[in-house]
C-alpha cells in the first residue's frame, strides 16, 4: 500500500506533515479552509487577496482573526427565536433590564413604528444594526479584561474563559466592520455611539466586577433579542420589503470571514450574523449557569 | 514523478490536505507541534494529558492558548541585553519613568542589596518574578481593550494590532502561571500585588488613551529591564548561586506551553521567558515607532 500514490493512505500523510511544516513555517492551514465545497473556489483568491478580504481572514488560514464557528446551511436555516425563562432573582433582573432597554430603544429609534407600518428601509436597518453592534462588542472585551486582571491579582488560573469572551468581542466587531462596508454613518449617529459606549462600558465593567453571573445572563437575554431582530430582518428581505438587499452581493470581508461562497448575497450575511448571535445566546446563558471558576466548556472557535 | 511515493512531491501534499481536514475536523495541527525533534515525545502525552500540561497547550494544538513564538536553542542563547536610545521627548519621558520605577523598586524590594552581596535566593527571585509578571500582564490587555473600543466607537478598523497585544497579555500571564507552579505567595505579597495592579491599571489606561506611542515605548523600556533581570537570573543559576533551580525540573505547564523537551529543567524555563521578554521589547519599540493606524507588521504568534 505504501508504494501506491493513493492520497487516502494515512501513513503518507504523517510522513508529509513534518516536511510540509518545516519548509513552509508561516502557513497555518487547518480544516476550516475547505470545510464546504463552495469555498474551494477561494484558493484562486489566495494568491492575490484583496485588502478587504484579507481583513476577514482567520488565524487558522494565515490571517489574524480569532477562530469562530463556520456555519453550514442547515445550521443557518434552523436558528430559532428561543427564550430561556428566568429562574433566580438575578435572572429576573437581567431579563427585565434587557426588556426595558429594548422597548425604550425601539420606541426612541422608530423601530416600533417602522415594524408596525412595515416601512423600515435598508438605511434604517443599517443604522439600527451598526448602533447595536457597537454596543454588542463591549461585554466580551470587558469580561475578558476583568477575568485577566483577576487572574493576575488573585494569582489564580482563569479556567479557559478568556478566549471565548475575546472571540465573542471580535465576532461582534466583525459584524460592525461588515455593516460599515454598506453604510456611511453620519455625525449624529457617531455622537450617539460615543455616548452610548461611554455609559455602557462603565456600567458593564462595574456590573462584571459585582456579578459575572448577572452579566452573562444579561448578554444571554440581549442575544435572544438580537436573534429576534435579525429574524425580522430576514423576513423583511424575503417578503420584498428590502428590495436592495435582495439584489446585493455580500462584501468581500464577510465572504472571507464566514467562508461564504464567492457569489454569496446580503441575505447570507444576515443569516451568518444571526447564527453567531444564537451562538452567543447559548454561550452566555451557559456561562451564567456555571460557576465563575468552573472550566469553560467551549473550545476555541466553537 | 507523480507515481513515486516520494514525500517531497508538493502535488501529493496538496491532494492530501482536504481529505485530512474533512476526516479529522477537530484536529488543528500546525508546524508548531513538531518543529523540533525533542517535542516528538509529546505525542505519547497527547492521549492522557495531565491537567497542568493541558493548561499550557496552544490553540493550534487543540488547546486554548493564543499562538506565541516557539524559540529554538540558537534563538534562546543569543538573546542580548540591548538598549534603544530615546530620541523624541516622549521616548525620554518613557525611558526615565521606567528607570525611576526600576531603581525605586529594586531598592525597596531588596534586589539592589541582594545583587550586590550575591545572596538572592530562589524564594526572593520568585517573589520578584511573580510581582513583576502580575504587572507585565496589564499593558497588553489594556492596549487591546482601548483599541477594540476605539474601533467600535469611531467605526474604524483596527489595523491588526489587537491580536498581538492580546498575545502579549496572555504570554505574560503564562509567565505568572508558570512561576506560581513553584511558589506559594504569602498574604503581604498578595496585598502588594492588589495595590500595585489598582494603581497601574488606572495609570496605564489613562496613558493609553492619551498617548499609545508613549505607552508602547514605556513597555519597550520595561522589557529591556526584564531581559536584564532574567539574564542576571540565568547567571545566578550558572554560577551556582541558585542550587535548587540547577536541579529543578520544568513544570509541566511550561513544557507544554513552550514545547520544551520532556526532560527540560528550570534553566530552560527562564531562557524561554527571557526570549519572550526580548520579543515584547522589539514588538513594543516597533509599535511605538509606527503610527497607531499603520498596519501591525506582526502576524499571530510571531
Ligand atoms: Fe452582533
Ligand atoms: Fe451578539
Ligand atoms: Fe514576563
Ligand atoms: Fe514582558
Amino acid at each position: 500500500i505504501n508504494n501506491s500514490t493513493g492520497s487516502d493512505d494515512p501513513k503518507l500523510q504523517i510522513d508529509h506533515s513534518p516536511h510540509f511544516r518545516e519548509t513552509r513555517p508561516k502557513t497555518k492551514k487547518t480544516n476550516e479552509t475547505t470545510t464546504t465545497p463552495e469555498t474551494e473556489g477561494l484558493s484562486t483568491i489566495e494568491t492575490a487577496l484583496s485588502e478587504d478580504a484579507a481583513e476577514g481572514r482567520g488565524m487558522f488560514e494565515g490571517g489574524y482573526r480569532l477562530p469562530h464557528p463556520i456555519w453550514n446551511e442547515e445550521e443557518l436555516e434552523s436558528v430559532k427565536i428561543t427564550h430561556q425563562p428566568p429562574v433566580t432573582v438575578v435572572d429576573k433582573i437581567a431579563y427585565y433590564s434587557v426588556q426595558t432597554i429594548r422597548r425604550g430603544f425601539d420606541l426612541f429609534s422608530g423601530y416600533t413604528l417602522g415594524m408596525y407600518t412595515g416601512r423600515l428601509d435598508e438605511k434604517q436597518w443599517l443604522k439600527r444594526i451598526i448602533f447595536l453592534e457597537t454596543i454588542a462588542g463591549v461585554p466580551g472585551m470587558v469580561g475578558a479584561m476583568v477575568r485577566h486582571l483577576v487572574s493576575l491579582r488573585k494569582l489564580k488560573r482563569d479556567h479557559g474563559w478568556i478566549h471565548t469572551l475575546l472571540e465573542e468581542a471580535e465576532n461582534e466587531r466583525m459584524h460592525l466592520m461588515t455593516a460599515l462596508r454598506v453604510a456611511n454613518p453620519g455625525i449624529i449617529m457617531k455622537a450617539c455611539i460615543m455616548t452610548a459606549q461611554g455609559i455602557f462600558v462603565s456600567a458593564f465593567s462595574l456590573a462584571y466586577l459585582i456579578s459575572p453571573r448577572f452579566c452573562h445572563r444579561f448578554v444571554g437575554y440581549l442575544e435572544e433579542e438580537a436573534v429576534k431582530t435579525y429574524t425580522h430582518c430576514l423576513k423583511a428581505i424575503d417578503n420584498g420589503e428590502l428590495k436592495m438587499w435582495k439584489l446585493m452581493k455580500a462584501p468581500e470581508i464577510a465572504i472571507e470571514y464566514w467562508k461564504l461562497p464567492p457569489d454569496a448575497m446580503m441575505r447570507e450575511v444576515i443569516l451568518v450574523i444571526r447564527a453567531d448571535e444564537a451562538h452567543h445566546r447559548t454561550v452566555n446563558h451557559t456561562l451564567s449557569s456555571i460557576k465563575p471558576d468552573d472550566q469553560n466548556p467551549y473550545p476555541p472557535g466553537q
